[in-house]
């Protein structure tokens, strides 16, 4: 039996939402199944933006950043008028099912129309923060994590040059899962984040990084990089820096990476999950299933309740944070020799 | 109570290997280890050719390819001669524990070690082959897919230009590891691997792959990529690509993207990877165990019995094998609009 | 007046070719003139395959490789009926100027189609040979030397790590440009090109390079890399590096870097130099030019006659040669101290 | 006759410096005479910290960023005392040639030291400004450019999934070289900088780029990039952001891109303009040079007054302007279809 299947993106983009289209278009049309579009997220679907996707629609797209379907930020989907109107314009094309990519927003999106709506609604995790449940790894976070890795490489070679003090700030909205895979990877003097800072303790923090940066300096350390989590810091990480910088006597630069890690050519590893996903949901439509999303755990393909999604119980490894403060951190410890 | 740590790297280099030898610096120094580097892989070892490795000598190599304790095949390790000269050296040294970072021929110079001295022989896999049983992923695999498929990513260009087919190699030594990833992310028309060719079927595949070449030039299809795994086709893949090129009378060029998948600088995933193993190789030492090798499991670190490393049972993903045969090569189906 | 302009692009292709495209549509449209493309090169040409280019159809091009008018070989325009049949397509189009972007077999095709038909042509060179004269760059040289040296400081770390011989050989078909840039950029050992090897003194440079690796050997130089142009060697590249490791003992590797060096999104410089090419045909067509090609002197864009472009009189900057053979590759003098 | 010839880099680092360095070296070696550094800038230079280099010291180096010597700003050197003390050093260690590798501020440290001492004095421009008169081309301009080009093409990706207009605020003081060259490499809609904008005429330019702004938005361009250089909009780039984003209704975001345009591994041009302004160091000092800086004009290496370099004379090519502002920009005009 044919099926009337729409895809949206929506949320802020992320690299390999298109992979992720053209795996459930290349899917859908192996199932006979008849694939729509609708452009401009949420919005699109209210403004009944639709068009067919055909497989020549996604041939040339797999390794290109942002998403050919266009997404915004819907403010109607969070009234009950709206909502409405999106189930009206799924009925009206005769949809049997939705694939939302995108982040927790969208997916809150898609459990209202689930409500008032019979068709199949599936969800695929879409969002560099990957601060989704359920899926190990969102599609977008492993390419944000390589393109503000390289970005920091750079930063590195000046702050070596001049063995300066350089506070990197890292998006991830109120998710640290950005920030310690970056901070590890670039061999950050220090990583802060929601998960090992307590704003209750902010002067303590503060007094510890000011020794840590003094110490490095008087052990001739060549640079020192903090890499810290965008909205962590009370007022801001601009007032981190000049904080430090009073404090410690020693120049501290705030540079905030911002809206490149959004973008560029997905790297494999979300060409895959986002391939794998797609083709799941597509599976998972033919098989009748619904008010789910489609995660991968363990490196397996699995389908979790969408409500479970949106629960923000996901943490960063314990063993990351935990290299990352004891060991790595404190790269200034006095050689055994 | 202290100990001394050797480590080496052998067997074809990795990227992420000097991720790891500093995981293991810096955390060999927090629990006062002395931590010492065997040159150039067993011939160092078997040479004595060792130097103390020191917090500093780890500064600024986490993002580099290659390995700082320089690499080399060595055929001495086969016999018994070099074993035992081999482990003459430790003892001279009183080294306590022996890490090598390497792939399963390492593991094997690693075992014979074992069986002739009392030391503590810790394996960490590095290999950008991923063909190391007891761990999802080896050091440096992540980075050879995303630098292959950057490569063909650029092949994809000219092919595209010009409406051409193109072969392209990859490495993998017996495994399909590397073939069938890249060639997933870079949405080859075909992927050619150990996992779903059979050399009785030889015949048989190739008027099957003529005959999806010579469709897709009817259709206009812009190019027609194959990605093929080194060490398949019977005679080399130059063999294959001159018997299309006359099966089907359109040209069939061949390129082998070589050494350029060994190095560059490590992508974040086998950062954090090699530094998880890295500090946990030095944990396992401290908690007494031997003849194992650090390995990760479902994101978790596990430490697994060396023999198993080298069982060669590993497999690629049939999901994957799946999606690229069945919905993700044939992309030329009729569209159903 | 208006006019209607066709272009079309020709030869290999080189990264580059779509920002030329956009300058001229948008040029064009400036001038009120009517864009026209012929895909698939000649070949397009010669069977009528026109669309009109649209300001919309050059958005988001100028990041991309290859060309989105398609390219190709065509065998046609070397005979007399094939120039005529290009001329009557022109014709009956009413075209008013032909504009390729191509090399020098492009150019010769153009030079053709002048003798019979009245229009005005203008040739922009877009190879990745850097092989015209009349200018000191083409479109497409700076991104292949960048690509090409990319590639190569990969190839470096293996070579580094396993203190191995790599002879690498570049694209450049009967021209050391590429060769020569990349071989002082990487720091190669040695640089054999056109322009310094004589096929008389085949023996001699065998002798030389053989002393050459051995004696960096024995001084422990961690790596040896040698450049070769393509089409340098007599029974080719392959030939050269077994007789090296014959002659020395020493395994001797060939990579062959292939077409990733036509591919990819061109660095600022193509797309830079594209731009002002696309523009200043246009303005040169508003002119009334015609018979000749847009170069860049001196930094600055210059018209010559397209006979002059394909005389094949450029040669490799002395000072570079000089500074590679005399200063650079003898890395291995003895230190003043 | 031998040498003692130093060299220091100073001043914000630039991706090449290496490369010049190694040039040095090994072009001084190669005559015969002794080479050394002086760490941190002219700071080292005051304090005496010196050390020979040798040719080991530069291999392996050629593709690094940052500086192997160091950099610093240095307050000092604006004093008599400073540049006193700075004279002692170098008749203390019986230096006969010193090479300043840096800017404009760099360089007039240089004629003050050239002042008061007898030695021979050579400057290199490293800056990735390209501020510096009598050359083409400062060493680290084109990996600057580059570098910012790569970000603002993932920039773009976003831009065109939301539609959203971005600012983009580029390094180079108070020069629009590299805001130019990757406004037009970058396709930027708009871009603003010391050559095209006047502050008297600061509301005309408001008014301006939000009438462009809402032009392109009702043509439903896909996005709007605003490329701008630092230091030019009178109280800050983000002061200009919110002040489009008020006049129009429109999100007009910033993103300054910073200190990732100082870093990176240089592209070939950068290296090979290093090599040959090294080389020719050198050169000019064996043929008793002084008071010169070593650049490169018309792709041909010349020697300067020392003097001239510092004149901020330089000007951003008219024809790259005007092409800009007058072609490129207005991509909204009617098609003339």
């Amino acid at each position: 039996m044919t099926k009337n299947i729409a895809i949206l993106t929506s949320g802020g983009d992320a690299p390999g939402m298109n992979a992720a289209i053209r795996a459930i278009v290349l899917a859908g049309h192996r199932y006979q199944y008849k694939i729509f579009g609708f452009y401009h997220g949420y919005n699109g679907l209210i403004n009944n933006e639709l068009k067919p996707l055909a497989i020549s629609d996604v041939e040339g797209v797999i390794h290109r950043g942002g998403t050919l379907l266009k997404s915004a930020r819907c403010k109607e989907m969070r009234s009950k008028t709206g909502v409405s109107q999106a189930v009206n314009v799924l009925l009206k094309n005769k949809i049997d099912a939705l694939i939302v990519i995108g982040g927790d927003g969208s997916f809150n999106g898609l459990l209202a129309i689930h409500e008032q709506w019979q068709g199949q609604v599936i969800g695929i995790p879409g969002t560099i923060d990957n601060d989704i449940d359920g899926t190990d790894f969102t599609i977008g976070f492993s390419t944000a994590v390589d393109t503000a890795l390289s970005a920091i490489d750079k930063i590195r070679d000046t702050a070596d040059a001049f063995e300066r003090v350089f506070l990197v700030e890292l998006m991830g909205r109120q998710s640290g899962q950005i920030t310690f895979n970056v901070g590890v990877s670039c061999a950050a003097e220090k990583v802060l984040s929601f998960e090992n800072f307590n704003i209750q303790q902010e002067q303590e923090t503060l007094e510890q990084i000011s020794t840590q940066i003094q110490t490095a300096k008087q052990a001739k350390h060549s640079s020192f990089l903090i890499v810290i989590a965008e909205n962590l810091w009370p007022n801001g990480s601009e007032a981190l820096a000049k904080k430090l910088t009073s404090m410690t006597g020693i120049d501290c630069t705030l540079c905030t990476l911002g809206y490149i890690q959004r973008g560029g050519s997905p790297v494999a590893k979300d060409r895959i999950l986002a391939t794998k996903m797609g083709v799941s949901a597509i599976q998972a439509i033919s098989q009748g299933k619904s008010n789910i999303m489609v995660g991968e755990q363990n490196n397996a393909i699995c389908l979790i309740p969408l409500t479970q999604a949106v629960e923000h119980n996901k943490t960063v490894s314990p063993l990351l944070i935990d290299a990352q403060e004891n060991i790595l951190a404190l790269s200034k410890q006095t050689d055994a020799y």
